[in-house]
């Protein structure tokens, strides 16, 4: 694969130019951008900048560009996406939540009727952690997945993300209820490998190793470990389909996606510098303990290598591959 | 194995006889014996009255009898177990919870200082359901997981729990973060048979396929499905953890376990009508959907055959192994 290095400023510019022209306000494509940038700056760039397209394409559907609507009672704020993309939707959400923690130490947020994607949840998690709030978020996706002895797709691959405040390098967990991720199917299938085993079923419902029985000839995703990702699967299309109005034949969005985050600060049971201390004394205990043999060592959740990061940052360059700079180039 | 059938009243006498003897009040035994007996009727033996010997040990090394000490502040509530039973400190937040749902739609307790076990926390998220609350919880427990890559058992079997409340059959999740739980390792060890592969780690930190490794060499658990489990189930261990206080230094219960469980109406966002109406369309769904070849069929998760539990419930007897009865007796 080829690749391109080129200044995040003259990136951004592109990014604008192709949003603003697909009828986006400049507010919502700094918020895009700023989401997309780093997820590339944390090595994701499945969630990076390969998704304007799709994202353009979304932005063409809107017959007008509304504000996002935040209704708060006390600790409860529901969120009508009113049709925009749900990378901008769920910020605003956040936004609110940072602001109003102030006063609620523990709120809610139910996020409904937006277009596209939120793009990884790890992001929001922490934005939440880097603004000192501890959360809980959960989304749906369109169905791929299986019901644990089934084989009809009824569910997203619906993830859970926990983001906790640590230092300038917070713990993010996020993770998918499907035994794989859609978007690994993918590259293995562009790759013409096979999965492993217990991760797919084909069309006709047989456990299958080829990728393109999934995302070629219709088959489908099993959840993680059976009957446990099942059954959190299940639930979490719930909570942040169903609960919050998403997906929801009575409701105004009857075919979007759905998110559901919950937030609060780490001091309200405990001292937060009580809190600091024994997280920092916790997680030294897990780096420092032995691996096992074999073992290439042990990771925090969701840290990344501090150095690396602020480094990328600092470079303001960012190297992409060609043909995800061509296809927003073509978005024009 | 051989079993005895009793009335229900009978071993009631005996279960209160052996608590109170132990030091535990009336209301308490009657709290406990609910608890053991609900899981009973759920086929969970392994959470039922077995367990009253471990409660017994417990309660005797209580110096005096304190109530659990709840603070409630808006919508938090800080739930001292003063060295109470788990089953009894939990119990004891969620009525908290139940009662204050009138004036709060969003609460948080974090529960600590409390010995023994909590027991299957499906149960406190299905008595929530059953009192028309949606409730997350998890908790934590003895150190005998490691983190993904490594060999020192630093995390407990951390599981997450999720109700919604259904009709008169809640669904409920309840899922360990490890790959398997030391209830259904300690069986196989007493059967004399093997594990599945990448379940557990010898003390040396090897893969192995015998149990005794770890119930009686010393080995340790590995989490669910590698890094997934490993960082569910360390975030887990920091909610329940040191979030609430509980493993904390500097806290008035340095080795006591903890628990988190949040709780909120149905109705936040959408009308309660609403809700139940499209929670029973897309049950029906999954229910509905096909199986895929050789399954024995999808079920909803936490649901039990409503007729068959009735049954039970009415029958005014219960059946338990000879030895659990015996140890009971021995209590005395």
């Amino acid at each position: 694969m080829m690749y391109k290095t080129l200044k995040v400023e003259a990136l951004k510019k592109l990014v604008f130019q192709v949003l603003l022209s697909a009828g986006e306000t400049e507010e919502n494509a700094g918020i895009i951008f700023e989401n997309l940038l780093e997820d590339e700056y944390m090595n994701k760039p499945t969630h990076g900048f390969y998704r304007i397209p799709s994202i353009v394409e979304a932005l063409k559907t809107r017959n007008a560009v509304l504000p996002v609507k935040i209704s708060q009672s006390n600790s409860i704020f529901s969120v009508d996406g009113q049709r925009n993309i749900g990378l901008v939707a769920v910020r605003k959400a956040c936004d609110s939540i940072i602001a109003a923690s102030k006063e609620q130490p523990l709120v809610m947020a139910g996020i409904f009727n937006y277009i596209s994607t939120t793009g990884a949840i790890g992001y929001y998690t922490r934005y939440l952690a880097r603004n000192g709030l501890i959360s809980i978020m959960t989304c749906i996706s369109g169905a791929t997945v299986v019901p644990h002895g089934g084989m009809d797709p009824l569910f997203g691959t619906n993830p859970i993300s926990v983001g906790i405040p640590y230092q300038d390098n917070p713990v993010i967990t996020d993770v998918a209820t499907a035994a794989i991720s859609y978007g690994q199917l993918a590259l293995l299938a562009k790759a013409g490998t096979s999965v492993s085993p217990n991760t797919i079923l084909d069309k006709e419902g047989y456990p299958s190793t080829d990728p393109k029985d999934v995302t070629e000839r219709g088959g489908t995703q099993l959840p993680l470990s059976g009957h446990k990702g099942y059954s959190l699967g299940l639930v979490f299309e719930i909570l942040a389909g169903l609960l919050v109005g998403a997906r929801s034949k009575n409701s105004a969005s009857p075919d979007t996606d759905g998110a559901l985050l919950i937030a609060f600060k780490p001091d309200v049971f405990i001292e937060r510098n009580d809190f600091d201390r024994e997280l920092d004394t916790f997680l030294m205990k897990i780096k420092n303990s032995r691996p096992a043999p074999g073992s290439d060592g042990i990771r925090i959740p969701g840290q990344y290598d501090t150095i690396s990061y602020e480094k990328k940052k600092q470079s303001g360059e960012i190297t992409i591959m060609d043909k995800v700079y061509e296809d927003i180039v073509s978005c024009l």
